[in-house]
């Protein structure tokens, strides 16, 4: 059929696999026109799908004989474990077993696996890791989100760069949010047009001159929980350390709390009966749970999801996954890069 | 007398300018061995000084004509009015009047000022401009706080300039703080000595290698908050953004509170017991609070009290700039950039 799509799930990445990745896909098999590639140990995947109901027809086993935990260096596990689950799914995602792939194992070793197997995308540069996490306006809007880019995949950027996750940002958003032309920020030290060193300038004339980009100008720190553009572009160090930065608020706040529970009564009340407005706080820092972290720039959907992830975050990354295949999210970034580099 | 130090006061900056800045002058003159030059309009100086108690012995009133407001751009302002109260303060520190400067006025044109009149410390390449905060371990040690240097008076920086950095927040800590050992580290996206790129390595092992530091290698982002060194480091666009992240944050949370008290009875509630706690919060990004904000590098003390600032604030700014005065802080930043380009 003409919206059949596949996504592979890396079954032994993450907290609760293979559990949860392997009831994600028997999940999905049952209520979704998606097929799924499992990739790990047969046995182990078969006998997990022993105890739930699946459907075969939209299941595919791929082996892989190994494993890479998420305590183990990246770049030594990945060169000793050529068969790791989540290299194996790389190269399957690469060859075109799949559109897509989805891990909620060790976001470094999912990086520089889908760097290793996954092209670029024709006239990418660099890759950009994204944080998806809900802004203020959520609450009035069903699934407004907002997209911080890159967060450590790249540490450092030319213009260049920026300007390509921009886009990247641009065709992300449009297609999952909905948002017909989401608003693009640039991270700078302040609004003016003339802030930063030359690269920021640059990136700044640049998103300005783009075609197709709704480029509303600088964004400061203080504007990223504020939901004040729905995808912000950064070079990762700073992405990666502001991001960092978010979840330390969000532990000393929590902090906070436990010396509240061992001093004061007016405290630990107050801490009750704020419980669900610090889950929507912590939320600003949980950014994965909302489908998935994407990693962008390739030819295939890359989604890292929460290493915490159960099979219902799991799932929900994988449908995250099919709707950028179908909406053609690579097809749209690598468009309007090429839009530009014709533009001069 | 030996103990004698003068400090310069811009009388016009600041929201509660010439009331708050005058009125810590008067108290200062009262109850400290600290001569105070306050530079400004001398008429409206000796109206406010009229209602109040001061020591005239202790005062010296220096004339300045023009005044630059918090919303004028700080270079164009500087541009146009060359006898600014913040120029002339700057200038007559530069010229040894007083040992450091306090202003409560905009932070660009206190920064382009000090920059423009005040020369750098000789094997000084940039000056940092820090962001003082408590620490969560300042519930059991009273004046423990830690300092966070660039926070955007160098955009960008060599290995060198974070180097430099260190040492001059070690000094400053030492003094200050009275840390013996002000416990140092270098924010990057990872704790491992290879994280980064080339500037934060080789930042790294000129840190390690460093005589007089006691550097406790990378930290990250969600360490900012916890106080785990005394001193942190950063180029400026880097802590401009994390500054003003946590910022962001702490009024996303009041956001909610508001939110809360539109809504939910229960919420209402918990903002209302919670409301010391959430002071507590608050005060990681109020920083300036904590005797002002330092900008480091120069021949002379230069602190910047927050625009908020009352009398009893500025009058704490300038305690600590004569502290800092006292305690030699600039002379042991030359003095140990010196030892390390000896050590080679």
């Amino acid at each position: 059929m003409s919206d059949s799509v596949a996504i592979a799930i890396d079954a032994m990445g993450g907290d609760h696999a293979p559990r949860a990745p392997v009831e994600a896909a028997a999940r999905i098999s049952r209520e979704k026109k998606i097929d799924v590639l499992l990739v790990g140990d047969p046995e182990v995947i078969r006998r997990e799908l022993g105890a739930l109901e699946h459907d075969m027809s939209r299941l595919t086993i791929r082996a892989a004989t190994q494993a890479i935990g998420m305590a183990e260096k990246p770049r030594e596990a990945l060169d000793q474990k050529p068969d790791a689950s989540i290299a194996v799914a790389c190269r399957a995602v690469a060859e075109g077993a799949a559109g897509g792939i989805v891990s909620a194992g060790s976001t470094g070793a999912l990086v520089l696996a889908a760097a290793r197997h996954i092209p670029l995308l024709e006239g990418v540069k660099r890759a950009a890791l994204a944080a998806v996490y809900p802004t203020r306006e959520r609450r009035t809007s069903n699934d407004r989100f907002a997209l911080l880019l890159d967060v450590g995949a790249t540490v450092r950027c030319q213009s260049e760069h920026l300007l390509q996750f921009a886009y990247m940002g641009h065709a992300y958003a449009s297609v999952i949010s909905k948002v017909p032309s989401p608003a693009i920020g640039l991270l700078n030290l302040g609004s003016e047009e003339t802030k930063g060193d030359e690269i920021l300038t640059t990136a700044y004339r640049m998103m300005k001159e783009a075609p197709g980009l709704n480029f509303i100008g600088n964004v400061e720190g203080n504007d990223l929980p504020k939901g004040v553009a729905d995808v912000i572009v950064c070079e990762g160090f700073i992405g990666n350390v502001s991001l960092k930065m978010a979840e330390g608020m969000v532990e000393t706040f929590k902090h906070l709390g436990e010396y509240a529970f061992k001093n004061k009564l007016a405290w630990k009340l107050g801490f009750l009966l704020l419980h669900s407005g610090l889950k929507q706080l912590k939320a600003l820092t949980d950014y994965q749970e909302y489908g998935g972290a994407p990693f962008l720039g390739f030819e295939r959907m890359v989604i890292k999801a929460h290493g915490r992830s159960g099979a219902r975050a799991i799932g929900n990354a994988v449908k995250v996954a099919a709707k950028a295949v179908r909406g053609g999210v690579p097809e749209r970034i690598r468009g309007s890069i090429a839009q530009f580099a014709r533009r001069g």
